[in-house]
């Protein structure tokens, strides 16, 4: 089956979808998007990629492109038709097409772009055995709040963690203090036993599997500390997890080359994993 | 007339002339791209701005899409093609169409988006009275030497700006040094006479038009100094002025509301806004 588009009222194979070359996205990233992960045909945790994708709209004052309602059943009308049962769903959003100046165009329309595709499920190396990750300066903007498509930055850093043959790299401020990963939140489990993670502020994006994984981690008795944590503390953690969309919830086992704890996935990283796949699986998570 | 973009190896209509909704600088802002001015039919600087644009390329790894001197035939077919006297050309190169995946995809050919417009004749007041400024935080990455199309924190402070009633928003570092406008490098003549600009690190984009009227500068027998200069010290400078492709050198006569010395154009300022436009007129920048 060809896979289905929607671009901006119409449904299309995705190999003629298209948008204007003077498209804002295009020429000034000036844009928005949202990647929603897909089971059983659903869509995983999707009140909260919508009051994301709000949010993120707001900061930038682009215009909604449709009602909350009918963008709901484009979204699923893209799933369907794509018969997609386990996937990820892309968003996207942009200030529309204008003659290209800077500042915001008078009259602009926003363009809308949603996609669907099935995926493999994970590897299953990659849950029982854990990544490796490195670490680099994190050179993004100080707006690392909002989902934009300015996403340069990040596919700089994710190619130079594949060179490196690494799942992943975790971004490092001025500070020494671990920001985030390139698609993916941090997490330490410290000596004295904390489950640790950096706050929201302009620095992160606030993940939406991050924000779940902190609801699951109180749902069983344990009490998330969100405070920052530098790359020396994360290498002397207990253990080390990334939370993402793609990653769902997956061990760190080596950060730039050195062990974490005794090199395999701990016991709390495998229990919040657990339940993360139970709670998806049995319809939780909506 | 209706306007030609080439695209990707043919010559459309522009109403027509789109891209893939999976091209990388469409959801990654993963590409670059040059602004080049026209006068009399002709390119301004086109050495630089191909030599900035090869850079630019090289530092994401972007292979060109053809060689230099093809590409140079069709910017200037594009130029041909629309009747373009006075204007600009715009040129984009993006990493490509793949499925979409952070890091660099395997087989993908960049794309080749090539526009011009006709402009109008800068207006006469801005020239002869001088544009107004803010300052703002310089919420930028740190590769602003790279041209790329990431260019959102751009858009939101020259929105900011325009709502504030100011042509441009000069940027400023952590440390209160200004590092250059969204579209423009700042210059300032100090109360002792220096010109100064602020020198090329990765904070800022190496300006064509700048490194031409340090050129003129040294030809109307003046030393510029390149260091960095803080916020205050372009508020109480004699004179301060903007250049840029489309700005080409614009007097600065208001920071932040603050008259620069007498709130009018400086002498130094208009001298070598005189010299670009002769050099210019007697087809001396090619």
């Amino acid at each position: 089956m060809s896979r289905i588009a929607y671009v901006n009222g119409s449904y299309r194979p995705l190999r003629d979808a298209a948008v204007h070359i003077e498209d804002r996205g295009y020429q000034f990233a000036d844009g928005v998007y949202e990647v929603v992960a897909i089971a059983d045909g659903q869509m995983i945790d999707e009140r909260r990629h919508f009051e994301r994708l709000q949010r993120s709209l707001a900061e930038l004052r682009i215009r909604p492109p449709m009602a909350e309602a009918p963008l709901r059943h484009v979204m699923r009308e893209v799933i369907r038709r794509n018969g997609i049962r386990r996937g990820s769903l892309y968003l996207q959003i942009t200030r529309g097409v204008a003659r290209r100046d800077h500042a915001f165009p008078a009259g602009a329309a926003p363009t809308l772009v949603i996609t669907a595709k099935s995926t493999r499920p994970q590897p299953a190396a990659l849950v029982e055995e854990g990544v490796a990750v490195i670490t680099l300066p994190d050179l993004r903007w100080k707006r690392c709040d909002i989902k934009t498509i300015a996403l340069l930055p990040n596919v700089l850093a994710k190619q130079q963690a594949k060179e490196a043959g690494c799942y992943e790299a975790l971004l490092v401020d001025a500070e020494g203090r671990i920001t985030e990963g390139t698609a993916t939140n941090a997490w330490i489990v410290t000596a004295a036993g904390d489950l640790v993670t950096r706050p929201l502020t302009t620095a992160i994006l606030s993940g939406v599997t991050r924000l779940t994984i902190l609801d699951m981690a109180r749902g069983l008795g344990l009490t998330p500390v969100e405070r920052s944590f530098s790359v020396a503390e994360a290498k002397a953690a207990r253990e080390v997890f990334l939370t993402g969309t793609n990653s769902m919830l997956l061990p760190v086992v080596r950060i730039d080359g050195e062990a974490i704890g005794d090199g395999r996935p701990g016991p709390l990283t495998r229990a919040l994993r657990t339940a993360y796949e139970r709670a998806i699986a049995e319809g939780h998570i909506r």
